[in-house]
């Protein structure tokens, strides 16, 4: 049991992580979306996993009621191995006795489904279902074991190993791997999820025959041993092994789960090849296939990744849980390697993808996260369930509804992303304001107040509360857009900027980050995006809605105006031809519109106040 | 029987059809593809479907092997009727007694399915089946009988009511309405089709009843009467009724096929309200949601129609078959109202949809027509299906085919499309080389022969052999593209032009159309050409593939060459940024190389020459 509360304990790497017991968040952008996954995002989702029926699938397991009285999707289950999760991290974030109480009321229906060999699937292996392992295509069951392990991982890190959901969690990975291990099925899941899990869980217990299953898992794949399914191999990253495979492709949350795993799996095991593999993979992605907002997965057809530089912002997939499988994918890469980028990729999803999906009150959320709305769209029915991608704002739940436990577990262990450590000293990565406790590699504990309105003002204080009496290192990102920013007073450049001092106690170092709302343009091989421009502020991305989307033109010779943590653009009409045939032989007219000033909104924020037109990419042209 | 074998007959309508038999076309653009079509194409179809054992199902359903030897798709039937269908009109256009005899065999193994009360399908109804109708959301029992009665109304017109075809088709027919009349079946089937077979068999029997089964069929939908679908109720035009609907909208087929069929019934019956709703759908979908290329259907995801601009050149659906039935449907509107547009909407089509999915040697098909490729893909395996949409390359075959027997019965057909006849005289809508002998409304015969080299060459040369004594008018279409014609040397407008004159035979009139490359820009509302510019030449779009693709910027201050019927365009390299990060804060720069001219291939025939990168929308900034 690690008091610190990991998420990710990888054995080695350039960086240390910090657990979510170690970081208090007190307010401010994440403190505020953490209060509001605990009073609102978390009973919301029990609600509904209630009301659809997928919690009570595990009370009909243990009653014998299956199948008849199973409900949901073939994946129903790993919903409330996500809420137990969620519920996990935030016991030991908050302490709370309520929650504690849920969580283990929760368990305890899970633990009365489970077989006495371990295996626990309320949709497989009773007569009149199929049988167990007899779907691997799209049958999601190694896919719900690890969800199950990541639960039982933080509840094993955070309650200990006595809890109820971790031997629950420990039978299942034995059952895993009594089934698929060397000599027994030759097979891997149709979604990737249980290499990550195993991976973890092995950390977690010191049993390394959990990694070498997550490895061979990781091995078998990508030669074809799943069936032909209609969106083909690359669909669930059978084509082609992670190992040898040049792109993120396919099913997005599926490749992204993947290559975090194929990462816990090459850094336990010192596998170089593999862990090149996954920074090959993720560098071709955030150069070519990412979204500004940080959203990965350009097609609603398979929710998958596109083509290089395919990345149409109105048909724009880039899943909430694919932003989650970024963040996760990015982190331990971060810890791996110690490199900026990552932390930056972290911090764009977590603010335009992770904090965009949940509504301000936390009960409803974007499963597909669009960077272009035409049509203002309806919304959805507060009682039912809607359609997954279909939906043009936040709905309250979904037919297929990964997203908003995704987003609750992330949410509640955010903490875990604000810092690292190493032997030199501490590194921060996130901004946001709150204390971190933690200890360097030698055991010296240290103690950090930061102090910080950030996004919405660049300045970050960072107070020395306690730490060791010898000089170390204390380490801040800038991010990449960070160009100007300084560090107490002294110009420093984008990457990491840091001071080495013997700090002593209340020494205050502080770091300024030039917020101010600035034009971003694409590369040119965006073919989608071509002749716009976006407006980025700090981390945030900008949209403009209502009226203005279907006719606005910008002037990108005039700035835009950032008065009092607004954004203003300037907006001249754009012509349009309303001819009967919309390709005219000759080229639109220009305008000589006097520029208006319109106010933008910040992406993550937009549709809370119901349906409307929304548009990032605004023309120039 | 008529002896002209017209394809559509409408009862009323400001023109009148001419037939298959009507018209010869003698080489040049089209006549070659019918002489492929005759050559390859069928024969293509026919070997395919029996591979892929969808003709054998007729067979195993009479020997009483079903379900056991079932094969392929649940709408399986209906390629073995589209090619019937293509069958019929090529012995009627050619008299191949080659083809009769392929016909007559393959009727026979057909009607050896039918059961006594005239119901056929080889994938309900039996023991260990479906029941009959049991799934009307995706079962196609009423799709495949609309292609079996198209079927029949083609033979009926050519070969006359006592060819087995025929009776086959009239049995199905009877089945239906007895089945789905009033006080029958209160249904509707989830893909429209057998509206439109009805209502034509009605004006080929000249029983009504058929009609009003027809109209019955329409009336019915858009009330959900079909159960909940994944896609929603839009993607089947169950959401709302067709009457009052303002767009074309989900599945472009069916909302085509659907459209097509309105158009009948409104016209047969006298319904202006119903003919209204039908040209204020097509009329926003050839203002709003259509591509250059005449395609429809802008989404992967349901194969549907997208919003209104929302036209992404990259994941552009177009489906071969949209195209057909965009055909089908503009003719019917160009039939019933005399407008340009709808001829205008036809001649696009044909030349760039329907004419690029065959291979240059018949024996391959585009199913989507993407108007970007990215990355130039693989050749398809020779010996397999191909999945529908994931190629990047014509494949011989697909798992859903409908596109090849499509493309085979519209090519066999496509004399009915050249020309139509009304009280004042012979209008002409598509230009070809070839003959054309009708009779006006007076019953006057009259005989025409076209000379041209359309669309290479704009000169259309049309010499009367023969014609009523009196004056008459003929009419000639100039499509909307064509600023500049002359007909005898007189410069005339966008429309129809005509000469109203008491011809002698041997009077030959010419029109001259301005056959040059053009740029063609697009409404600044489709986002995702924004920046960019298409080249046109006549009624042919053009594309740019292979290596400049990627980076080349197109300089429109420049005209685009039109050499010796090649066109070539002045291109610059592109400068892109090639940086971690793909959305900078920067403008990306200028170029200052000179530009390069670069030929550009007609989109017709992009990807003859094996797998290619290829767009048709060129960038300008």
């Amino acid at each position: 049991m690690s008091a610190a509360g990991l998420p990710v304990d990888p054995s080695h790497g350039a960086l240390a992580p910090v657990g979510v017991r170690d970081v208090t968040l007190t307010g401010g952008f994440w403190g505020d979306r953490q209060r509001l996954n605990a009073t609102a995002i978390l009973a919301h989702a029990e609600q509904w996993t209630e009301r659809m029926g997928w919690t009570g699938n595990f009370d009909a397991a243990a009653e014998g009621r299956l199948p008849r009285d199973r409900r949901g999707r073939e994946f129903a289950d790993s919903e409330i191995y996500k809420l137990l999760e969620a519920m996990s991290w935030e016991v030991a974030r908050s302490g709370s006795q309520d929650v504690e109480r849920r969580l283990r009321a929760l368990t305890a229906r899970v633990a009365a489904a489970q077989e006495p060999d371990g295996y626990l699937n309320t949709m497989f292996g009773r007569p009149g279902q199929g049988a167990r392992y007899s779907d691997l295509e799209w049958g999601h069951e190694l896919y719900c074991f690890g969800h199950l392990i990541q639960a039982g991982v933080a509840r094993l890190r955070t309650a200990g190993p006595g809890d109820q959901l971790v031997r629950v969690a420990l039978r299942a990975a034995d059952h895993v791997c009594a089934e698929f291990g060397p000599g027994g099925r030759d097979g891997v899941c149709g979604h990737p999820e249980i290499e990550v899990a195993l991976a973890e869980l092995a950390r977690a217990t010191g049993e390394r025959r959990y990694l070498e299953q997550a490895a061979l898992f990781l091995d078998r794949r990508g030669h074809g041993r799943l069936g032909p399914i209609g969106f083909g191999a690359a669909y669930f990253q059978d084509d082609e092994p992670f190992r040898t495979a040049s792109a993120l492709r396919g099913h997005a949350v599926r490749a992204l789960y993947l290559a975090a795993g194929a990462v816990d799996v090459a850094v336990d095991t010192g596998d170089t090849e593999l862990l090149d593999a996954a920074i090959r993979q993720t560098a071709r992605a955030l150069e070519r296939r990412t979204y500004l907002t940080g959203g990965m997965g350009s097609h609603h057809e398979g929710e998958a990744f596109g083509d290089d530089f395919e990345l149409p912002p109105d048909r724009a997939y880039s899943e909430t849980c694919a932003g989650v499988a970024s963040v996760m994918l990015n982190q331990r890469l971060l810890l791996a390697t110690g490199e900026a980028r990552y932390a930056d990729a972290v911090e764009r999803t977590l603010y335009n993808v992770v904090a965009t999906s949940p509504a301000a009150d936390g009960r409803a959320f974007f499963y597909v996260n669009t960077l272009h709305q035409r049509e203002p769209g309806r919304v959805p029915e507060p009682d039912r369930a809607s359609p997954r991608a279909a939906s043009s704002l936040r709905a309250p739940w979904f037919e297929v509804s990964c997203c908003p436990t995704n987003v609750a577990r992330t949410l509640a262990s955010l903490g875990a992303y604000v810092a690292t450590t190493d032997a030199g000293g501490v590194q921060l990565h996130q901004y946001a304001a709150g204390r971190i406790a933690t200890t360097l590699a030698d055991g010296s504990p240290v103690e950090l107040r930061v102090e910080t309105l950030y996004p919405a003002d660049g300045r970050v204080r960072v107070t020395v509360l306690s730490g060791p009496e010898r000089a170390w290192t204390l380490r801040v990102r800038v991010p990449a857009w960070a160009s100007g920013a300084t560090l107490d007073g002294a110009a420093v450049q984008p990457g990491y900027a840091e001071l080495t001092r013997a700090f002593v106690a209340g020494d205050a170092v502080e770091l300024d980050l030039p917020v101010r709302a600035r034009w971003t343009w694409a590369d040119p091989r965006i073919d989608a995006v071509r002749g716009t421009v976006a407006v980025e502020r700090g981390p945030l991305v900008y949209c403009l809605t209502g009226a203005d989307v279907a006719t606005a033109r910008v002037r990108t010779d005039m700035a835009p105006l950032d008065r009092d943590g607004r954004v203003l653009v300037p907006i001249a009409a754009h012509e349009t031809t309303g001819a009967p045939w919309p390709y005219p032989g000759t080229a639109p007219g220009g305008t000589d519109a006097e520029p208006e000033l319109v106010p933008l909104t910040p992406y993550h924020a937009w549709g809370n106040d119901g349906p409307s037109t929304m548009r990032v990419w605004i023309p120039t042209v």
